[in-house]
C-alpha cells in the first residue's frame, strides 16, 4: 500500500473516513496558505477532527509513526506557517467551529478554535461585549490561527495582542495527551505558564482546540481624527508625547510619504502629496470623555508641527478618514508587479530612525518602498515594491532590513511570526535564547512530527 | 575538605570572595522567608552576585557538581519559594539592584532584579510614570521576586499582574547561558515566548538578572468609595454588575460578615456589625471621568441592594476608607493566636458559593474563618484563625478549600504561587499538564540543580 493510502486507512478508522481527505483537489487546496511563496509540498492527507478527542487520535497515530502532522485555521497566515512541507498530514480545525459559550457574568467566551474571528466578534457584540484583538485578515482567520500566531492588530496599541486575552487553552500535545492550561480566572499561579508558550508557538509544541477567551465591556463612543506632517521626525514625535500626555489612542497608524502618494493617487482624498507622514488617530472609551481625548492628541499633533489637521464630525467623516489607510493596499499594488511585506517593530522612539533606513537600503537597491503600520506601538509594515526581475535585489534588501531592525533592538516580527520565511532571521535576534527554544520543543514534541521545519530546523 | 568548604572556596574563586558567606549567621538568616512554616534547611553558602556574569558562573560550577542553588529576593514570599531545602547555595539578588535606565519616550524602565518594588515605583513616579503592580509586600519585595511569583495585588483588576508588564527579561539558565527573552517593544512573535515562561516559574527555571518594565502615564485622579451589604450575594451581584456598567474599577476589594465585626471591634470604624458584605471601591483615570465613574459604580451597588454608601470627599476620608482593610490583618490576628492565610481564586460569579463554602467548611471543623480579598478578581484570601492545638484540624480544613476551589473551577494560588506548601494540590488542579511541566523543567534545568523540590519533586 502507498504511503498515503495506508496514513487514510489508518486515520479513517481511528475517526471516520468522513474526516478524512486524501483526494488530489483537496491536498492541494491545502498545500499553501497566503504565504506569497506558495506552499512547499503537498500533504498525503487532509484531516477534519471535530473533537479534542479525534485530535489526540491523529496525533498519537502521527507520533508513532512519525508522520508529520501540520495544524491549519484559515491559511490565511503570512509566513508558512500552516504550509506543509514533507507530505503528512494536515490537520484543519475549521470543523470545530462552535462557540460554547459566552458568559456575560465574567466576561468570557469559551470557543472552539476553528470560529473566524469576526464571527465571534459579532456573536459576542450581540450582548454588548468586545474581544479587541482585530488582526485585519479577521474576517477569515481564525481564533486558533490568532493564538498560534499571537496576532496583533491596529487596536492593540490600546488593547494588547491575543496573547492578553487567552485566558485559558485546551490543547492537545504531539503524544495525544489532551490538557487544560491557565485559568478562567483573571489571575492564577499555579504551576508553570505552558498557556502561553503554547501561544504564538505556530502550532509546533500543541494543537489548540478550544480557548476561554477574557471580553471587555464594548467601549461607549469612538472619536477619529487625522494629523499631517511635514516630515517623519514631526510625526513620530507625536506619537511620543501623545503617551506622554496620557492619551493612549485604540489606534494610531502611520503612513509615509510614498503611502501618502500612493493613496491619493489611487483614491483622491485631497492628501497633500509633498507631506512626510500622516496619522490617523482614534481614541474610545466612555461617551464623557472621547472628546476631550480626541482635542489632547490634537494638541499634541499640533505641538509637534502637524500642518493640517482633520476631525471626523460624522460617521461619514470617520470612514473618510480610515479611507486613506484602507485604499492603501490596493493602491500599492497599482505601483509594481510584486511586492514584498514585512512587519518589523521597534520602540516608538526609533520610528523615525527605522523609516529612514528603510530609505537608505532602498536607494541602495534601487528599489521602491512604502511603509506605514502601527506606530503606537512601533509596528511597521515596510513594503518594497518591485518587477519580478527584481526578486533577488529584494531578497537582499529585507535581509538588510531585519538586520538593521535587530541592531535599532527592534523584533524582525511584530504579528506575523516566522514560519519558514523568517527562520533565518531569528538566530540574529534571539541569541543563545534559541537553544533554549530548541530544548522546549524537543521535550514537548521529541519526534518532531508537529509542523516540522517551522520556527528553527531542529 | 567540608563540602561547605569545598563550595565556599570554589565560588569565592570564581567571583570574589566579598560575594560569598558560609559563616552560620548569614546561612542561617537566609535558610527561611515569610512563610509561616518557616524554613527546611540551612544552606552551605549564601552568595551576591552582582552581574549575570556573576550568577553565570555560579550556576556552572552549581551544574557541574550538582549543587542546589536558592535564587532568593527579599524573603518575602509565602510558600517557601526562596527556602532551601538540602543545603547548597542560597543566591541573593539584593547586590543587583540598580535602576539601569528609565525611558520616557518609550515608557520603560531598566532595572536589576534586586530592586525593591517600592524603590522601583517611587523612581518612575518622579518622572510622572506609573508601576502598576502592587503586592501588599511592595515595602521591601523585589522586582525579581514579583517576577518569579507573577505577583499581583489589589489594582491588578484594572492593570493586571506582574506579567502584564515585563517586556524583556535577562536570564540566567543552570548551564550558565546568559539569554535576553522577549523585546522591549510591546508586540513582538519572534520564537517561543520564554519570557512568560519564566515569569511565574519560581526560581526553578532560570535565574532573572534583568527586567525591561513597561510603564504608563500616572492616572490623573482618583476617586474612593463603600458599600456596605446584608449579605455576601448582593456584594457580588455588584461586582458582576459593574463591569457590566462599563466600570473596570482600580481596586475592588470584599470584606466578609467576620471581616467587619473583626476590623470593628478592634479598630472602632462605626461599621455595621450584622453587615453581610462590605465593597470598597476605587476609580482612576482622567480628571473628568473619576466622579461619573465613581457615581455609576454607587449607583450598582444601590441596584444589588446596598445598605449604606460613604464617598470620600477629601484624601482624608480616603484613608478613613481605606483603614477598614488596612486594619484588618492587625485585627484578625487578635482574633487567635495562628491563622493560615490562603489565597484561592474563582471566577467572580463563583464568589458567594466559595464564600459560603469556607463557612461550611469550618462548620465541619469548628474552626473561625475570616475572608476578605480582592473581589474583582475572584480572588479571595481566606485565613483560618485557630488556636495551637488546631493545627491538624486546619490543615484538613485547607484541603477541603484547595479541593472545593477546584471543583469550582477555581485555582488554588491567585497570587503567592505553589512553592513547597502547595506541591500537594498543583496535580489536583492542573491534571496531565503536569507532565508537561515537568518536560519542561528537564529540558531547561536537566540536572534539577535550581530551586529543586518547589511546585513539584521530579
Ligand atoms: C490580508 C491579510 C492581513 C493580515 N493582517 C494581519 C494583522 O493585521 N495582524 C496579524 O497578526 N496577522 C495578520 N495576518 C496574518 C494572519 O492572518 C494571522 O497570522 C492569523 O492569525 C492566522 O490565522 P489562520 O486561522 O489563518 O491561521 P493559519 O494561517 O491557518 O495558521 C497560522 C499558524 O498557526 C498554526 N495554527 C492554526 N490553527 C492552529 C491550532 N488550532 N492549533 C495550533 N496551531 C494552529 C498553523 O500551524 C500556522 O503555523 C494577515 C494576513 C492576511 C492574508
Ligand atoms: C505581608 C505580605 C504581603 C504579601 N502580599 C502579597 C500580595 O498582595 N500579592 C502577591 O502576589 N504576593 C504577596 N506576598 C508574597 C510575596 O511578597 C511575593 O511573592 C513577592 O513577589 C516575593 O518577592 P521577594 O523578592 O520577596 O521574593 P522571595 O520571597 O525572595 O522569592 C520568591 C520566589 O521567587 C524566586 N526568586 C526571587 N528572585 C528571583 C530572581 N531574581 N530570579 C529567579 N527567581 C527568583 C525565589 O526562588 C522564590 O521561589 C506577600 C507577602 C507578605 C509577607
Amino acid at each position: 500500500m502507498k504511503r498515503k493510502d495506508y496514513i487514510a486507512k489508518h486515520l479513517s478508522s481511528l475517526i471516520g473516513s468522513d474526516k478524512v481527505k486524501s483526494s488530489p483537489d483537496f491536498c492541494i487546496s491545502y498545500s499553501y496558505d497566503a504565504t506569497p511563496t506558495g506552499g512547499r509540498g503537498i500533504p498525503d492527507v487532509v484531516v477534519f477532527p471535530e473533537t479534542p478527542e479525534d485530535v489526540s487520535k491523529i496525533l498519537s497515530f502521527a507520533n508513532e509513526e512519525l508522520i508529520p502532522v501540520y495544524p491549519r485555521g484559515a491559511g490565511s497566515g503570512l509566513t508558512g506557517g500552516a504550509a506543509p512541507e514533507n507530505g503528512g498530514i494536515v490537520l484543519t480545525t475549521e470543523k470545530m467551529n462552535k462557540i460554547i459559550e459566552i458568559d456575560e457574568d465574567n466576561l468570557g467566551v469559551l470557543t472552539e478554535s476553528g470560529v473566524v474571528t469576526y464571527t465571534l466578534q459579532q456573536e459576542v457584540g450581540k450582548r454588548g461585549l468586545f474581544y479587541p484583538p482585530d488582526p485585519s485578515s479577521y474576517k477569515y482567520s481564525t481564533i486558533g490561527g490568532n493564538i498560534a500566531e499571537n496576532a496583533g492588530g491596529p487596536r492593540c496599541v490600546k488593547y494588547g495582542v491575543t496573547k492578553d486575552y487567552v485566558l485559558q487553552l485546551e490543547a492537545v500535545f504531539p503524544d495525544g495527551t489532551i490538557t487544560t492550561l491557565g485559568a478562567r480566572t483573571v489571575k492564577s499561579v499555579a504551576g508553570y505558564n505552558l498557556k502561553d508558550l503554547i501561544i504564538g508557538s505556530e502550532g509546533t509544541l500543541a494543537v489548540i482546540t478550544k480557548a476561554y477567551l477574557k471580553l471587555i465591556p464594548t467601549p461607549e463612543d469612538v472619536r477619529t481624527a487625522m494629523a499631517i506632517f511635514d516630515n517623519v521626525e514631526e510625526a513620530a514625535q507625536a506619537v511620543a508625547d501623545m503617551f506622554k500626555a496620557k492619551v493612549i489612542p485604540t489606534a494610531l497608524e502611520f503612513l509615509d510619504r510614498n503611502s501618502i502618494v500612493a493613496v491619493e493617487n489611487y483614491a483622491k482624498l485631497g492628501l497633500p502629496t509633498d507631506a512626510g507622514g500622516l496619522l490617523i488617530i482614534e481614541v474610545d472609551g466612555y461617551r464623557e470623555i472621547v472628546d476631550i481625548l480626541i482635542d489632547r492628541a490634537l494638541e499634541v499633533c499640533k505641538k509637534a508641527g502637524a500642518k493640517t489637521i482633520k476631525k471626523a464630525k460624522s460617521e461619514k467623516e470617520r470612514k473618510e478618514i480610515w479611507r486613506a489607510r484602507r485604499e492603501l493596499s490596493p493602491a500599492i499594488v497599482q505601483l509594481k508587479p510584486k511586492k514584498i511585506n514585512e512587519d518589523v517593530v521597534v520602540q516608538r522612539s526609533k520610528i523615525p530612525e527605522l523609516i529612514k533606513g528603510t530609505y537608505k537600503i532602498a536607494d541602495k537597491y534601487d528599489l521602491m518602498v512604502v511603509n506605514f503600520g502601527h506606530a503606537g506601538d512601533g509596528n511597521i509594515h515596510v513594503n518594497f515594491m518591485f518587477e519580478p526581475h527584481e526578486a533577488d535585489k529584494v531578497e537582499s534588501a529585507v535581509r538588510d532590513l531585519f538586520r538593521f531592525t535587530i541592531e535599532l533592538g527592534g523584533s524582525v516580527s511584530g504579528e506575523h511570526g516566522i514560519g519558514f520565511m523568517k527562520k533565518e532571521f531569528l538566530p540574529l535576534e534571539v541569541g543563545k535564547a534559541i537553544e533554549k527554544m530548541v530544548a522546549v520543543k524537543k521535550a514537548l514534541d521529541p519526534n518532531n512530527i508537529l509542523n516540522p521545519g517551522k520556527i528553527f530546523d531542529i
